[in-house]
């Protein structure tokens, strides 16, 4: 069996994981995020002791995805502290010595998903999550959504909850909605985590679902994908998904038919707990076997 | 040359052509749309007279576009009385005796762009028009966008201008982007159609460029097209499309580099002027070859 290897790289952690690229994984290992040559020497390492055919990986960005770039494979403009500039491809396919697939973090994850997950079997679908930031990446005809650059559908700019007097933390927008609904807003509001609301938490939830169907509709308005999955930390909040599911019927049941029942079946919570990135990781890896 | 028809439904005319499905056009009528019966007998009677060896139809919707439904290729819910229920894709088809592909209007011109006009080249397009109604059509990777049911982009919620009072015309949701941005919306602010807006026209301007720069950003955020074609009657207000872009600018710009300077190349009018939906078509007749 040619074995694959998959990299999730987030702002915490970087997942390392070997497998055949069909789901399945035989090694792993989580290297914490730190300044980026430490943290990429410690990917190389770890493939030196599993060879891999080819290295798929799903970065947090943004990322230069043009191949016809100078500056193709690199993190560009990130606010996480030295790693602006990062040739994050280059530096894991020089020093694997094998051909790299590169992605958004999202767009692995929603793969992932549409391959072995929530979304299995489904051509079209969106993958979002909540958590320290928000994020969303596609799958669209059964391959990852790629553009002018990438989605960053956590930009969207979504109408404020009437109750709610917090200006917002996105360093771009303020109030976008990751700027109103990622975890450390919710924290920056409640002076503690969301976790911990206690009292609090209803009207926490009533508002994050305000904020996150209108993401849930505005994702179905433009890319009317088969089902959307919703996961991240925030999503750990009890009755959430729930709530979303029952705010975007409001919003979506009118104009569309097909969404005025429930939608159990179309919003719905990964399947892979925190393996949707790196799975999606190891089947963009062995997309390119007919290359290597 | 094998020839090949179009057909581009609208709520006020149908349009016919015949061509090789490369952008040109042979053979063309326009048809005055009244109700299904005699429109649909009409369209039949032009290719009767300018046989092709398959048709393609971009409608005005909704459209149910599930090959596996009952109501494949029905017109569904539409508001246009007497439409509801309309098999256009049966009748025509079952009337020439020829395969039909089926999609939306603004899918047919978004595809019709990114074939022969505005987009030409590009894999990833979005066309949008905002006319009557507002809606968006794309392409991603080369084919027109389908998923669960197909996009309905004229419906996006998007934050009210500070000095805009009226409440919106869309019969479901009120304020979402057509209710407040179409021509009939200005129209009924206006008491008079927006092209004798006089001098209102500057602040009309202004709160149009507000509304249709949060569709463009959208777009952007959830879709990563190459390119976004605005174009539509509405567009004919004079200094709208420059001021889309410069207020475009300003919301993406702070977030995506990419998008920091002018968008004179990425937000454009159509090239095509009233034939992108109908040279969209035909392309989706000869992309039927295959299977003739």
């Amino acid at each position: 069996m040619t074995l694959y290897g998959g990299v999730e790289a987030g702002g915490t952690k970087v997942v390392c994981a070997v497998g055949s690229g069909a789901g399945d994984i035989v090694a792993r290992r989580v290297i914490p995020t730190a300044d980026p040559t430490s943290t990429l020497t410690g990917v190389v390492e770890f493939f030196a002791d599993h060879p891999v055919a080819a290295l798929g990986i799903g970065s947090f960005g943004p990322l230069d995805l043009d191949p016809a770039s100078p500056t193709y494979g690199h993190i560009t403009s990130t606010p996480k502290r030295g790693w602006g500039g990062t040739d994050v491809a280059g530096i894991l396919g020089r020093g694997l010595g094998v051909p790299v697939a590169l992605d958004t973090d999202v767009n692995a994850a929603a793969y992932g998903e549409a391959l072995f997950g929530a979304a299995r079997g489904l051509h079209n679908a969106v993958y979002l999550t909540v958590g320290t930031g928000i994020g969303g990446g596609a799958v669209v005809a059964g391959r990852p959504l790629r553009g002018l650059v990438h989605t960053e559908m956590g930009h969207l700019h979504v109408r404020r909850h009437p109750d709610d007097t917090y200006a917002g933390g996105c360093p771009f927008h303020g109030d976008c909605v990751e700027g109103l609904a990622s975890g450390p807003s919710l924290a920056a509001r409640l002076g503690r985590p969301a976790e911990r609301a206690g009292p609090d938490a209803p009207a926490l939830v009533a508002r994050q679902a305000f904020y996150l169907a209108q993401l849930v509709a505005a994702v179905t308005y433009l890319l009317s994908p088969q089902r959307v999955v919703l996961g991240g930390g925030v999503l750990g909040l009890p009755g959430l998904l729930a709530a979303v599911r029952a705010e975007t019927v409001n919003r979506l049941g009118k104009a569309l038919p097909a969404f005025a029942d429930d939608l159990d079946h179309y919003l719905v919570a990964p399947d892979l707990a925190d393996r949707s990135g790196v799975l999606g990781a190891l089947a963009l890896a062995a997309d390119l076997a007919p290359n290597i």
